[in-house]
């Protein structure tokens, strides 16, 4: 008995040795910090009309959904922010969950039938890996944006269903993936596409709709998209959107839809006003990139290793999880709070900062936040 | 590509001829049904001090968390609400998760090492089924509540690591596992024993901290408690509860906590608050207990199949699901909504209504509600 929790130490121990120990450090609400390191890149967490909604909300409904949304979990609420998702991603219907990654979890699942081949991106996210691992179904992993590979695996299993799994913008490196080009490979073999929206909804295409969307592939009846409602819809909780014979077979069969408290619906009222001030925001967007573009000048100008932003997530590579670690407490311990990312999660085993840009931070703030980060990372 | 939605159809016409269609009904805030589906055990979801710690949060912090627990989304309140779990808990460390069900995923996994046997209760809840399925160790499923089944199935797998996964109050029958009985069985064969507490925190146990200080458990070396957020405590969320080693191992290595948004400070605090009232909440656990005995007594006299359960959960078995789906409509529009559960959300196949005994269900409606349901199902 004693032993599992010596063997539990054994490992804190191995990963101190590794420079992998992970800390909870909590913020409080007057945390003077500048943000570079969280996912509310259009400000709208603590908006005005979204704290007002969900606040509203609160006030009529109290503040749990009471039960799962076949039981006493739905209000008018869950359906109009549905109806409001569906309508902004262009697709016929869209199911809310209580976090992105049971929606993950959800969709790959509801998209496994016998015999189906998930096809699998290097760079996706934990939660699409665990989806495709409770699926139960064969898994090729295809390097990362790599749209030979998957035609190859697909072209390689004749006569099965295959489902491509992706991200649209990648969140460790931010990149985009190609997804006219997988979608063309996809319906040439006759396969489905799953396309995680996370990092792009809000942020990129028309009205912010996303990722799938800039593509041209809003609607299409072999396209289903996933997407969380806690990163530029500032709340939490995820989507599955897609044709409507997908969404029922999730309220019907999908079991982390099923078995699980809907969200609260405070949550999702504050996330349906930020839902409207993101379609309404290209302002938002036009400051968001011009942020994203000054952060890659002025840390390339300095001779640091930064990736070419698609969206809102600039990383910048470091030695080792050594040097993240101390580079990033360095920026804190000087009021700039970036992320660390290092093994196990980053799918190539390369360690580096992870910056977030965000339009909600005060713009000499963020120019201050720059300097700060080329001064602590050289 | 339109083959798989015609295959979708073609499933939801098969369970529409079995009687098992699932529809979404969204409620409004002036709803005015007398709720027995919901898990809102103590009332405390709409409770003027619950609403107002969340509205005081969403003042200070915003909606949501903006990123991750190991990156943004740890404020003071979740670790506040931790440490007020883990002390009613009479545990070393409690960790919140953004579902319950993310919470038993993290749970069964991070308890699970090479060559691990799980013994899995045949009652369980889809979320910890899952979880052994996800950390693809070899599962044993033992027939519900069989001590003896779980000591046969320890005692053919010596010298391997095995944890037996259980509910502590089960959410269909509302049943009472033998915790004291597993427990015994569990440490004498080396085990660990995991016990989700779902329906009975807040609602059985000293200071209503559930089934596993009832059984005289908590804080035992051997036992990693799971819960919900979202019953008795009204708000939405789970978390694990144990060792402070096995928390230190989720936080490090679990992915369904890393690779999560956190919850919003805002669902956090207002849990809190309803933790404190349900630590003080013997009134509202006494006048709990009078109605569950007054339901059984009701409904029994009228010579319904009813269950004795040793919580808040009342089971009434119905010949089948088209009985039970008829049951539930006839109540619903005599203005009670009642669980409607039906296979596949069945462990054992039967169908029945599922009535949660809510004290803050007004006294007058509640033995109404009783009125109508013995009307409509007979």
């Amino acid at each position: 008995m004693a032993d599992w929790l010596a063997a539990l130490d054994r490992g804190a121990e191995l990963r101190a040795e590794a420079g992998l120990t992970r800390t909870l450090r909590p913020r409080a609400a007057d945390d003077a910090v500048v943000d570079l390191a969280g996912n509310d890149y259009l400000g709208l967490a603590a908006h005005p009309e979204v704290t007002a909604a969900a606040t509203t909300a609160l006030s009529r409904y109290g503040l749990g959904a009471t039960g799962s949304r076949l039981v006493r979990g739905s209000t008018d609420l869950h359906h109009a922010l549905e109806d409001e998702l569906a309508d902004w991603l262009g697709v016929d219907r869209a199911l809310v969950f209580s976090s992105g990654y049971l929606a993950n979890l959800a969709a790959v699942r509801g998209l496994t039938q016998p015999r189906t081949l998930l096809v699998s991106d290097a760079h996706n996210h934990a939660s699409l890996i665990d989806g495709c691992r409770i699926s139960r179904a064969e898994t090729v992993v295809t390097p990362h944006g790599d749209v030979a590979a998957v035609a190859a695996a697909l072209a390689a299993a004749p006569g099965r269903p295959a489902v491509v799994v992706t991200e649209s913008v990648f969140s460790v490196d931010g990149d985009l993936a190609p997804l006219a080009e997988l979608h063309e490979v996809t319906r040439r073999h006759g396969a489905l596409l799953l396309v995680d929206d996370a990092h792009a909804i809000g942020v990129t295409g028309p009205a912010g709709a996303g990722g799938v969307a800039a593509a041209g592939l809003a609607g299409e009846p072999d396209v289903v998209v996933t997407a969380t409602l806690s990163k530029a819809l500032g709340g939490a909780g995820g989507v599955v959107a897609g044709p409507a014979e997908f969404v029922r077979h999730l309220v019907e069969t999908g079991r982390t839809f099923i078995f699980d408290t809907a969200p609260p619906p405070a949550v999702v009222a504050g996330v349906h006003a930020a839902v409207r001030l993101a379609r309404a925001g290209d302002a938002l967007r036009a400051e968001l990139a011009d942020r994203v573009a000054l952060a890659v000048r002025r840390l390339g100008a300095a001779g640091l290793s930064v990736s070419a932003p698609d969206a809102a997530v600039v990383s910048v590579t470091a030695p080792g999880p050594e040097e993240a670690t101390a580079w990033a407490a360095a920026c804190r311990d000087r009021g700039v709070a970036v992320g660390c990312f290092r093994p196990p999660s980053t799918p190539d085993g390369r360690s580096r900062l992870r910056l977030t840009v965000g339009a909600g931070v005060d713009r000499a703030e963020f120019a201050r936040a720059l300097d700060v980060i080329v001064e602590c990372v050289s």
